[in-house]
């Protein structure tokens, strides 16, 4: 299965999602698919990219050993990543009143199948 | 009711709380409990108030709107954070089998009591 075929699996699972993708630490989108909203994953991918490179130092320095899962929410959006394996993340933007469970539900389920298309 | 007393009554109904404390955003912790271990919220405070600077500028840059809760899930530990005010933010350290749910039912529902202290 392609990576983009299970990015638009899980957007047919969770519709409150408005936008999905597998981002590379350096900040570049490998993978996207959004909901058809003026979305710029490319955006998103280079910030966060950033912050869960300095959320991943903060843990170790912190003994709290490997970062697994960081979700934020905002007024607009919660967003909830996850990290595929060591040169890749999976990014997640779903709507503020969507379904936050079964978004990480969905994470914690497809992360191995998109660990294996790496 | 006192800050010192709100974290305690937190501690109290959320067991698998490892350590929780109110810390400005210059990264000063105000008000700590921890849970006896040997857990520095004073360096948890310092590492993290500098990455909820980071990603709430993030978020502004891609129009998300304000940040309101922050989790980060690692090997040892469930990070749970929210903004009090703009000041001062919440930090909750969960054991990594802990009550997720409840932690941040906890947060939401106490911001408010944390607020009128500050």
């Amino acid at each position: 299965m392609a990576l983009a075929e299970v990015l638009q699996g899980m957007t047919r699972e969770l519709g409150d999602l408005m936008g999905i993708a597998v981002v590379g630490v350096d900040g570049i989108v490998v993978e996207e698919y959004t909901a058809g909203q003026n979305i710029d994953m490319q955006s998103l991918g280079a910030e966060y990219s950033a912050l869960i490179k300095e959320i991943g130092r903060a843990s170790g320095s912190l003994s709290l050993g490997k970062m697994k899962e960081i979700s934020i929410a905002t007024d607009k959006a919660t967003i909830l990543m996850g990290q595929i394996n060591s040169e890749y993340f999976l990014i997640m933007l779903i709507k503020p009143e969507g379904n936050f469970g079964k978004g990480r539900f969905l994470l914690r389920r497809d992360l191995p199948r998109l660990e294996k298309e790496l």
